[in-house]
C-alpha cells in the first residue's frame, strides 16, 4: 500500500521546454499525477498542461504548494534565481541540470536534489529513446525518493556526487555536442560537393551502435590509425580549398597517430 | 532465365580480411556461388573458404580463371601491385577500396570497376549492419553488372565517379574515424575519473539515430551552441590538468560558436 502510494506522486513541473515536456510525459505515462505546469509563457504552460491532464500557471504565486514533488527543468541561469520566487513546505524538489549544484535549491525546501537525464531530449520526438538518470539528494530520504521516481521512468539510474556528475556532463559534451559538430562539418562538405549526407547514415549509426559490443579504442580504424600516408595525402589534396576542414583533418590525424 | 543466371554469379574473392569476409558472406547468402578464396595466408584462406563452401588458394597461379566476378578486398598498397600477378579473360573484377582509382585494375581485364561498401565491417559481427555500396565501372556493361551484384546485398547502391567517391570517403572519415576518436577521448576521461563510459551509450546512440529525422545543424545543442559561459568555465576548470582534452574542448567550442 505504501509502495503504491509512493509510486503515484503528485508532481508540479516547472518549465515547458524539451526536458520538462519529455520527462513530464514519461512521469505521466508511468502513472504519476501531474498536478500543475508552471511556465513564464502562459501559452506554453497551457499546451503542456492540456497534454498531461494538469492545470497551468505562469506566476510564481500561483504555484500549487500541496504536491509531493517539484521537478524544475529551467535554463541554468534561471535556476540561480529560483529561491527568490519559491518556498516549499519540505516537499521534494529537484532540478534537471547536469552542470548546476543542487545547492541552488537550498532555502526552497529541506528535501532537494538533482534529477539529471543523460540524454538528448526533444519534445517533437514520437518515441523517447532510453534515458539514464543521474540523481543526487540533500539527505537519504531525498535520495531514496529521487531514485524511486527515476526508476519509474529510466534505466540505469545512478547516484553521483556533484563533481562526478559534472565530469559525466563534460564527457557527454564530447560524445554528443562535439560529435554532432563533426556531423555538421561533414554535412556542409557533402552539400558543397553535391553529395547526399544521408548516404553516410548507415555508417554513422553503426559507428555508434558497435560501442555496445566493442570499446572505442579497439575499433579505431581509418587512414590515420593505419598510418596510410597515400590516402591521407589524397584527402589533404581534396581539402586544400577548405581551410577549416583541413585543420580538423590534420588535428584528428595527428591525435589518432599519437595514441 | 537470363536474370536467374545473372543473379547466381560464380565469384572468386581475393582477400580474407574484414571486408572480404563480410561481403563474401553476404554474397553467399544472396545465392551467389563463391568458387574460391585467395589469401596470402593459407590458414585464413582455408577458414573463410570452409565457411563459404569454396576452395582456397594462396598462390597467384592457382587462382581459378573461370569465374564470372573477382572481388578484390586487399589493402590499398597491395592493389597497386595486383596487375603484376593476375590476368583475366575479360571477366568482371572490382576492388572495394574507397580511395583507390579503378584504373589500378586496368590490364587485368577489360571489365573492371569499384565495389566500395560505405560501412564499418568487422568479421566478428554476428549481424551485419545495413550497407550502402558505391560502384564505378570501366564500361556500361561493367556498371550494370556491378549494380546488380551490389543490389543483391546492399541498399542504397549508387554509381559515383572517382572524385565524388573520394569525397564521400573523406566525409566518412569525419563521421566515423574522427567521431570514434572523440569516443576514445571521452572513454579515457571517464576511466581516469572512475566513471563508466557505458553510461553514455544511450546518448551516443541517440545522437546518431536522431539524424534519421533531423539535420545535424538543426540539433546542435550544448553549452557552446547556447553561449553558456558559466558551464563552459566549469568544464574548462575541470579540464585544467588534461591539456589535450582542454585543447579539443576549446577548439570545438570556438568552432561551434562561429557557426
Amino acid at each position: 500500500m505504501l509502495a503504491l502510494l509512493f509510486f503515484n506522486m503528485k508532481i508540479v513541473i516547472i518549465g515547458s521546454g524539451n526536458v520538462a515536456t519529455v520527462l513530464g510525459r514519461k512521469l505521466f505515462l508511468a502513472g504519476h499525477t501531474i498536478v500543475q505546469i508552471f511556465a513564464r509563457n502562459p501559452t506554453r504552460a497551457t499546451i503542456l498542461a492540456a497534454e498531461l491532464n494538469a492545470t497551468s500557471c505562469s506566476t510564481w504565486n500561483a504555484i500549487n504548494k500541496t504536491a509531493d514533488f517539484y521537478l524544475v527543468a529551467l535554463a541554468d541561469n534561471a535556476l540561480e534565481e529560483l529561491s527568490n520566487h519559491l518556498l516549499l513546505n519540505h516537499q521534494l524538489i529537484a532540478h534537471t541540470a547536469g552542470a548546476v549544484s543542487k545547492e541552488v535549491l537550498l532555502g526552497i525546501s529541506s528535501n532537494y536534489g538533482v534529477f539529471y537525464p543523460l540524454q538528448s531530449l526533444r519534445k517533437e520526438m514520437k518515441e523517447t529513446p532510453p534515458i539514464s538518470i543521474i540523481i543526487e539528494g540533500s539527505n537519504k530520504k531525498a535520495v531514496q525518493q529521487l531514485q524511486n521516481l527515476a526508476k519509474s521512468i529510466a534505466s540505469p539510474v545512478e547516484e553521483l556526487e556533484e563533481q562526478q556528475r559534472l565530469q559525466l556532463h563534460l564527457a557527454a559534451v564530447f560524445v554528443s555536442n562535439f560529435v554532432n559538430h563533426l556531423y555538421v562539418q561533414a554535412e556542409k562538405y557533402c552539400t558543397t560537393h553535391q553529395l547526399n549526407f544521408k548516404k553516410l547514415l548507415p555508417l554513422i549509426i553503426e559507428t555508434a551502435n558497435r560501442l555496445q559490443t566493442y570499446t572505442p579504442t579497439s575499433v579505431q580504424t581509418g587512414p590515420a590509425a593505419r598510418f596510410d600516408t597515400v590516402t591521407i595525402e589524397k584527402h589533404l589534396a581534396l581539402l586544400q580549398p577548405e581551410t577549416q576542414l583541413l585543420n580538423w583533418y590534420q588535428l584528428f590525424t595527428k591525435s589518432i597517430q599519437q595514441q
